[in-house]
């Protein structure tokens, strides 16, 4: 799909300097999200995100009230759409090494993607399992930089509809995510998502589902995860900013006949994003918060 | 520095799309030449470079009488450079996935370097070890890619002029290369270069030293080395295209007294360099060769 607009440092512009260190060595980080009724969804969770993994390759750090103003604007323009945003180290020399540069913030309007952010399951996720593995390294682990080759390998490893995602295992053979998403899954009652410690992201969707477990009392852990535990497993899902959760029906030959905690953590998804477009087109939200009287 | 001029798919362009590839996810490779008196030096060898990383990302094959054309006109306007090119899957929509893309084919031309690949050797280089660790992974190890973030957090845990050089370790703690070079160090008279299979880059200026050793006759190995073997070692030099061969005398505290079988390649180097020159300008590189009468 073609982006609908794009804004390069505030500036409309499709284009990026060939000596931008993004394009030159993938040295920048990004985040999706999703504008749902003018309200761009867990927007102080991507910003946090982008502090975050800005400060983890010392990046300069965004300046999140511009950041907020451009993406208030262009949400009540495309009320309905994905909103990609990419943070570069910026123009610069050429090598490895950067004294200064001013970064690059881009921001990309995409027509709202094909799977529906809804209450209402349409259908359940087909997945298989990739050959292409994650590296290892703790320095890199859960930021979404823009060194993104394995999730390209991995997700070209199949070209039919036939799939709709691919499980993806670290250099020791755990579970770590899924191309485009992190995964979850119910064993033994208990909801279990792969550890992000040594390499995976650290995704959005991710941190709501952990926060909607805390709030529905579920009984839940991060661990290392085998290929066998999601086989064994009673339920699995899948998760990102765009399809919000998304239930698995089948991962290889292995077929999910249950989807009673994805669908209890759907139905909380779903309150907590009315809530939020709610507030968001009350502009309760960003608002200085009002002095109460003491 | 500034480039002196680019080219983005044969036309003069200094901007790519927001949609290439190449900016979204690293979706691509490289390879940095020397061009000297209008030579492109080992321009054979990053041919056959671009070729096999190409093959091995998936990525469509270059056209190489294209390129090679493009760096000859190159190489004549600028006849003392250095040379950048560039191969993305190129402009595609959002997403891993990728049906099929035109691929972007980017030259990029520098002024020369401030070291000079010469018969002289003005300096000898000052290495540091890095914290920053290289990640292990079979599917990408050897291939000159974009997801340079690696080398990129590497190379800037220093600032000051003290040290020319940072050595990366990967995973298991194996010496694998500099951040912007291949490493080779003499053990008991043997020439030794780390294995590369598992991570780091197969630098064609470490293919010729290879071939030099060949040639030479000394006695070489691949091999796994670790930080205490370069410490131990009697000689030690790094190598890429712009610096061609440059001896180390000083890692970390430990100094380097012994140069002789660096100066020995660097010879060879240079006198390859002055056929590779005489032959490019007597036109008799990439001419068909002469029927021999039978």
């Amino acid at each position: 799909m073609e982006p609908l607009i794009s804004l390069v440092n505030g500036q409309q512009c499709e284009q990026i300097s060939i000596q931008d260190r993004g394009f030159n060595y993938g040295d920048g980080i990004f985040t999706t999200l999703k504008v749902k009724q003018g309200c761009p969804l867990f927007l102080s969770s991507h910003l946090e995100r982008l502090s975050r993994d800005s400060s983890r390759l010392a990046l300069p750090s965004p300046d999140v009230k511009l950041l907020t103003a451009e993406i208030k604007d262009l949400a009540q323009i495309y009320s309905d759409c994905v909103l990609k945003i990419v943070l570069t180290r910026g123009v610069a020399p050429r090598g490895y090494f950067c004294s200064d540069s001013v970064p690059t913030r881009a921001l990309i309007v995409y027509p709202e993607g094909e799977l529906p952010f809804s209450k209402t399951l349409v259908r359940y996720a087909v997945l298989r399992v990739c050959k292409t593995t994650l590296s290892n390294n703790l320095q890199l682990a859960g930021v979404k930089h823009l060194n993104r080759l394995e999730q390209v390998l991995g997700r070209n490893e199949w070209r039919s509809g036939e799939f709709d995602e691919g499980v993806m295992l670290d250099q020791n053979g755990y579970v770590i995510e899924g191309t485009m998403s992190n995964i979850f899954c119910v064993r033994s009652g208990v909801l279990t998502t792969p550890l992000i410690s040594q390499c995976g992201i650290l995704g959005v969707m991710r941190g709501q589902v952990i926060s909607i477990a805390n709030t529905l009392k579920l009984p839940m852990v991060e661990s290392q995860i085998r290929l066998e535990d999601l086989l064994w497993a009673e339920e699995l899902f899948i998760t990102n900013s765009l399809v919000g959760i998304w239930p698995v029906k089948q991962l290889g030959e292995k077929k999910y006949g249950s989807y009673t905690l994805a669908e209890e953590c759907i139905k909380q998804l779903d309150q907590m994003v009315l809530n939020e477009v709610r507030l968001w087109n009350n502009n309760a939200v960003y608002s200085p918060a009002p002095d109460l009287p003491g």
